[in-house]
Formats: C-alpha cells, sequence, structure tokens
C-alpha cells in the first residue's frame, strides 16, 4: 500500500458541547461559520453538527450528546483552535462587542513577532486568533 | 464591526507534544504531512512546528515543551482530528503495516451509515478516519 494513493486530507476536528444553541451562537451566528450537515441520531441519543467557514472545505464538528448534563473536561493535549483573520485587533473588537471573553488581549507572541490573542468560546474551548505572516517571521 | 469584513478562516489546531520525533514519524513520515514552519522558542524552551498536508492550508501545530516530562492530559471535550481518505480500509491497512495502533476497524458508522475507523496517533490522540460521503449520507 502506497501512501500517495491513499489521498489523506484534513477534514475536520470534533469538539463536544454541553449546549448545542449556544454553541451555535458562536460558531454559526458569531463566527459566521455555515452548518454544511446536521443529523440526529435518535437511537444514540445524539446530534452532530458540522460547520465550516463559506468557501472552505476544512469543518468543525460539535457533538451534542442529548443526556450529558456537566460540561466536558479539558485535557492539556489539544491545546487551541487557531482562526486566521485579516486583523487581530479588529476581530477582536468585534468578538467583545458580542459578548465573546477574551483571554489574552491582541498582542505580539511571546518569544516571538506575531501578532495574536486569545478568546474562548462559549464553553471556554480556546481559540488563537493570528495575521497572516509577514516577511521574516 | 462587521463580520463580513474580518475575513475569518480556519487556520490549525495545535495538540502539545511529549515526544517530537515519534510525533514527527506520525504525522510526517507516515501521514505524509509536510512541515511548512518549524521554530524553536530558546527563552521559552519549546519548539512549534507547523505541518500540512501538500496544497491544503489547514495545518497542525505542534508544541513541544523541552522540560515537559509526563505524558499530556486528555479531557473529553476535544473528541478527534477527522482526515479524509479515499477507502477507509485501504487506509487501516496501511497505517497497521507503519504500527499504528487501529482503534475501531473499518466499520459503518454506529446509527449512521457512513463508513469510518479510528485510529491513535503515538500518543494516543484519536485520529477518525473518514471517506467522502456518498449521496443520502
Amino acid at each position: 500500500m502506497s501512501l500517495t494513493n491513499l489521498g489523506f486530507s484534513f477534514n475536520h476536528i470534533m469538539l463536544r458541547v454541553l449546549d448545542q444553541e449556544r454553541a451555535l451562537s458562536f460558531y454559526r451566528d458569531i463566527l459566521g461559520m455555515e452548518i454544511t450537515r446536521q443529523r440526529e441520531y435518535e437511537s444514540g441519543r445524539f446530534t452532530n453538527t458540522f460547520l465550516a467557514f463559506p468557501g472552505e472545505t476544512t469543518a468543525i464538528e460539535l457533538t451534542y450528546n442529548w443526556d450529558q448534563k456537566e460540561p466536558y473536561s479539558k485535557g492539556d493535549n489539544f491545546g487551541h483552535l487557531a482562526l486566521m483573520v485579516d486583523d487581530v485587533r479588529e476581530a477582536c473588537d468585534y468578538l467583545e462587542s458580542k459578548g465573546v471573553t477574551i483571554r489574552t488581549p491582541p498582542k505580539v507572541m511571546n518569544h516571538g513577532t506575531r501578532m495574536l490573542a486569545f478568546v474562548y468560546d462559549f464553553e471556554e474551548n480556546l481559540i488563537e486568533l493570528v495575521e497572516p505572516l509577514k516577511e521574516n517571521e
């Protein structure tokens, strides 16, 4: 079996969410992602919703288990989801105006040169905002 | 501030890895991702490596903290990273031949119709393999 024939590509990441409506208000309504697929699995008692930015194929899958009552635990292996924006400061101003918690306001990366910020989604998953790299970064 | 002017796009996810060389053997050598950027931050004592599949912009950032001694903890919020492949069975055969642990051999999704499999990377992060959706799925 040859690797080159297998066609690997990045497809999605899956996050479990306690409050589906609130998660959609973040990813769909505030970030502007579009629902590309949503299915309810009655027998498994969960709903999977795939969202992607317009024109993109990489998706976020939100898994909502209907009977989950406690917030999902967080580990240290998964650090963050990073989104590129044209201007980190403008993006933070926009997100703050929508009630999003800014964890790290726009600043130059520690030990580096890149402008970035960190915000939380509505279940405290960390979202990094980055700008396109400039020369020599 | 208008959402439509901010230019949000999916950029990368960040995983912390205990063993950088072993992580690269999985993501670069076995999966065939390419290193698009790697920087060592001497003062912060960490290395960041970005990898992407050829021709793709969505990346995985591997953060290697030089002084980390224990495996990183895992939570329930982050479920998996999903990769699309042309044929899940062939991809699993290939990965198994490379020493990758298959957690869930190729099968039809529980409560669904889609063919999938789950494997572990070398630090037991869950990787889903999916095939392109067929009609009516």
